[in-house]
């Protein structure tokens, strides 16, 4: 009864597809590798609890207080630190602005340089957040290819010739959907292919702290040799999500833009949270909190990937995730995922289909499992009963 | 260096006029009536620490997880319950979303209803969250004029027959920037008007329990008679501001089209807030902590209307707020609000220059003044700086 109200950016985005998902799987008996939440395990409850008391008897009325726009001074500075100790990265404070979430920095992030009919390169297949955000602002996407070392170079140099992106999102670590990472001489010859382009590269990176293996951590793309870089980073996987908690770092005149763009969005994030997780941060290990997410993570990754080897049959496809939270699946080129998902549903297991990761989703044979939120038993009896059905 | 990159949308918007002053008033000699912030006696302290380790020993992870878009059930409840109370309004939980601030709800309001050169109705002066806001979704504003007892009716149907505003925006409880209130007449003469326009009628209400006498509370405009009614409502000013929780009423069609654009925006508002909020409003007593507030920004209105009427001239006009954060000083015609604003510095005293409550600036002679962050002793001292240069 609205229609005629609506703007074209919101008739543009499609209601979440993955929200419908997981209604049907609100359904207790039905084993859901379909969602995309941490695990409780990676809550410090206890020192958040004790973290809270004190910065109200620290700070009293200041952590109930309007704040600034660009975020607490101190989370700010935890954040270079973190980020000069692990990466040399060459960062101030003025190079960094706290935003609601990962996906608040990816809506700043449209509002300042989307304009409609922007062409915007990510990934195939790409994190559905990024796809909606921007599809509020007319975004026109083209998808490069994705292997498993990284992007395919021969269809990036196409893409880069043909349609000239101004803005190109990637993932490089662990990413969302397939849990695949980009190795050190990919990330290398991406950097050849686009460091002369016009172009705003966002590398989004909620995953990279959940590495399995004490392996060299491998720098992003272009670090320190481009200002035209933007990174973003969260909160939300290593210590909560509920605070609503991410950042961005790029040059210091990118943080204005974004400045003024959360200014009209939101005034600022929770300052409550910030204070917060600040001082949990400046009075705990994360590393040591890290460490021990990543040893049940990767716990529930090998029986994923030990269960899909053992049942799966062997034209299905998946891949070995290093980190992060997800796997994914690639079923015969004439499957039907959607075929698949609700055969699945009646043996009480559930996925997310492919669709929403692809800008142009026709017929698709992907799919996506979350594995960190159930136990080893309960993975392996949900592999199983998907197997049934592939 | 990044101009090349930047959407026609953030080129559009102004860096923010009041930070910029604010940075001037940061000087401690400097009493500043500039700022629009509520006084710490607003944030119950005490009861807030009760209530966030009571939530801790409650629900466990369920504060710090992943949360759903529309928001916690039992505060979209307590909002439910609150306005059938005072208002009789007639709704349920679907009719409601929380939001990150009322600045995000109007931000999601303008992502899902104002295309580039969609034609805003505001009052004149107008709040400068909207406009900046709105102004990232390119708008045409219109102002339509505005009296002591509400809209300029004469001047209401010029714009509505001149203009056909597609959403119109007003604040009718104790305006910001002007203090005013419209009366009921008023508010049933301007129903008259746009009850069968095609047109969103906004209705933002940060400041509507912040009233200053028992009288009568006016019912909403058009409230129960139109489903393009939208309301805008905030625990900032009654509660804290710093958790960022503010809500929008409207039809449930409205809501879910909200509800994407707040899932593309920031998934959802801190949960860990939501929580904390909740079980305060449940187990403590508003009325009587908002009648704390309220008395202590009644004797701070009083004193800033007794010292302007004892000491500016008689050619300097005032509004007198019933409630509220603000009063709106209005000078000679020819007057220039900025000249005024440089003497003032010197003389050191501060205000906001009318000029973000504009939609076209040019000569102003108007001006802000908040009250609610400076004892009466403060107030008295700074209005008679403020005199000498008026």
């Amino acid at each position: 009864m609205f229609e005629k109200f609506l703007t074209k950016r919101i008739k543009n985005t499609p209601s979440s597809f993955i929200r419908e998902i997981l209604k049907v799987t609100q359904n207790p008996e039905i084993i859901s590798f379909a969602g995309g939440l941490p695990n409780p395990i990676s809550f410090p409850q206890e020192e958040l609890k004790i973290s809270m008391n004190r910065i109200a008897d620290k700070y009293g009325a200041k952590i109930y207080q309007y704040s600034t726009t660009l975020g607490l001074d101190s989370l700010r500075q935890y954040i270079v630190d973190r980020y000069k100790k692990n990466w040399s990265m060459d960062i101030t404070i003025d190079n960094v602005i706290i935003t609601t979430g990962s996906q608040q920095a990816l809506d700043l992030i449209g509002k300042v340089f989307v304009d409609e009919g922007d062409c915007v390169m990510v990934e195939k297949p790409s994190y559905l957040g990024l796809l909606q955000a921007f599809c509020m602002y007319r975004a026109n996407f083209v998808q490069t290819k994705l292997n498993d070392d990284g992007l395919d170079i021969e269809d990036l140099k196409k893409t880069l010739s043909a349609y000239n992106p101004k803005v190109a999102y990637l993932i490089p670590n662990f990413q969302n959907p397939t849990g695949l990472t980009y190795s050190k001489e990919n990330r290398e010859k991406v950097f050849e292919c686009i460091k002369d382009k016009d172009m705003i590269l966002i590398q989004d990176d909620p995953y990279g702290e959940l590495r399995f293996e004490n392996d060299e951590k491998i720098p992003y793309i272009g670090m320190n040799k481009s200002d035209k870089n933007i990174y973003l980073g969260s909160f939300s996987k290593i210590v909560t999500p509920g605070m609503r908690l991410g950042y961005v770092i790029a040059h210091k005149e990118i943080i204005k833009q974004l400045e003024t763009a959360k200014q009209a969005s939101d005034l600022h994030s929770n300052i409550f949270g910030q204070y917060l997780i600040a001082d949990y941060l400046l009075n705990n290990d994360l590393d040591k909190h890290i460490e021990k997410i990543t040893q049940l993570y990767k716990t529930q990754a090998n029986a994923m990937v030990d269960a899909m080897k053992e049942y799966f049959p062997s034209n299905v496809k998946f891949t070995i995730p290093k980190g992060g939270m997800f796997t994914w699946v690639t079923l015969d080129e004439d499957a039907d995922v959607l075929d698949v998902f609700n055969k699945a549903i009646e043996k009480k297991v559930a996925f997310v289909p492919g669709h929403p990761f692809y800008v142009n989703p026709d017929k698709v044979n992907t799919l996506r499992l979350n594995y960190t939120n159930a136990d080893v038993e309960t993975i392996r009896t949900g592999i199983k009963r998907l197997s049934e059905v592939l």
